[in-house]
């Protein structure tokens, strides 16, 4: 083994802290690149100069973001998902059905992170975007997760009691969670975990819309029930008490008004 | 300078190697990463570790996949697209109105690249996915952009008598690209390219649906407009002739019917 075969971290680290960079940046230039990853800028536009060429990174003018590539991978890590197949067709159903936007979201360090989206509203909020994050401890999605959680287990300070009782809630609700305009004002959002947290990613599926006019008990139920189609869905179980399983492409009455 | 701060081109290549193996694969073992990716297998061990505490890849077992945060940062490439983000609401208004798929689409070295989707159906076509290729000379989307440019320009093997024909047509029909099941079976689909091309990443809007009871006519007409409605927003060109933009929020009634 020579010492070309065995890259030291640092350069590796180099590589990413350097992709990093553009997290929250549409553009930067080379000076800002260089600062913002803590490298001189020879080696920044040497890296950066490979990047380009192997699409990871593209140059417009004096500027530099992300890549065509970069968006084809990623794009890959949840498409490739077991659950995230699974919850598709019935994210597109529950959509149709309540006129609400339907949320896919994983529990990722103290946030959650959108892993799929069906639906425009809210326009705005870039919070709510796919590949976007939010408190956890201010999301329904993320008050799901963590209810499913030990408190010791928690990727958030814990030891705050209003956090405590608010996941209290949740698990009274049989695991579902209620972000009355928590996270986003004018925002009313309703979340269920997809199965029992199992060590990997666990998902939360959650509907959102606007305050006021959504109504929440039938929300509620939907998506207790879609997070539970999902999950036999995902992990193959057939369900027993002889419940059908429901058309998910039959056109439903609409059953929650959109505002 | 230092030899530290000159990352070799090699080692930049070794982890963009090593990521790109998962191109198209779920889950791979280290042999499988060290063999694809052409890497020595203590190497590829190496740089794996330091990607995982990193978060672009993630580990389960004995195998790799890659990390939730190359999701993350890749969604960013698109999100904060001009043309993206101008595109959305129309995508949304297209689909409730028309019942049909919408795709924005780029066109990437001989394929067109989904950059966005709305709407559910074809439920299993993996080639219609958010992110997945279809090859552009057989797409309503990649016609269209192809269309475009001169055929010097094209990323595809040119001097084909058929491509020239098909392309003479889309021109012919005013930019606009029809594809009758030439991409899937049973898929019929209409594009329009969102703008002129201007050296960045160009993009069209197209709309799906099923081969036999899609209504092609009403289709084009919903399509062309919704594209240069997308043009106008994300250029923020205000219209000459006093035509009013249409607000993409009125409940449209439904002129297509979905099959």
């Amino acid at each position: 083994m020579t010492r070309e075969h065995e890259p030291p971290v640092a350069m590796i680290d180099r590589v990413a802290s350097l992709l990093q960079v553009f997290d929250g940046h549409d553009r930067l230039t080379l000076a800002q690149i260089s600062r913002r990853a803590g490298l001189p800028r020879s080696s920044a536009h040497r890296i950066l100069q490979r990047l380009v060429e192997l699409g990871w990174v593209e140059r417009r003018g004096f500027e530099y973001g992300l890549g065509i590539r970069m968006f084809e991978l990623g794009s890959q890590v949840v498409r490739r998902d077991g659950v995230h197949q699974a919850a598709l067709p019935y994210m597109h159903a529950l959509h149709r059905s309540t006129g609400l936007t339907v949320h896919l979201s994983a529990l990722v360090s103290g946030d959650v992170l959108h892993l799929e989206r069906v639906g425009g509203w809210p326009e705005k909020g870039e919070s709510w975007r796919l590949g976007a994050r939010q408190p956890a401890v201010h999301s329904a999605a993320g008050l799901a997760l963590l209810a499913q959680l030990d408190e010791g287990d928690w990727p958030v300070s814990s030891g705050d009691e209003w956090l405590r009782h608010e996941v209290e809630r949740v698990r009274d609700r049989d695991g579902v969670a209620i972000d009355l305009e928590g996270c986003s004002v004018g925002v009313t959002a309703v979340a269920a975990p997809v199965g029992p947290c199992e060590g990997g990613l666990s998902a939360a599926l959650s509907l959102c819309g606007p305050a006021g006019s959504m109504p929440v008990g039938r929300a509620v139920a939907a998506v207790r029930r879609a997070a539970a189609d999902i999950w036999y869905a995902a992990s193959g179980v057939t369900r027993l008490h002889g419940r059908q399983i429901r058309r998910v492409h039959a056109a439903a009455p609409a059953v929650l008004a959109h505002g």
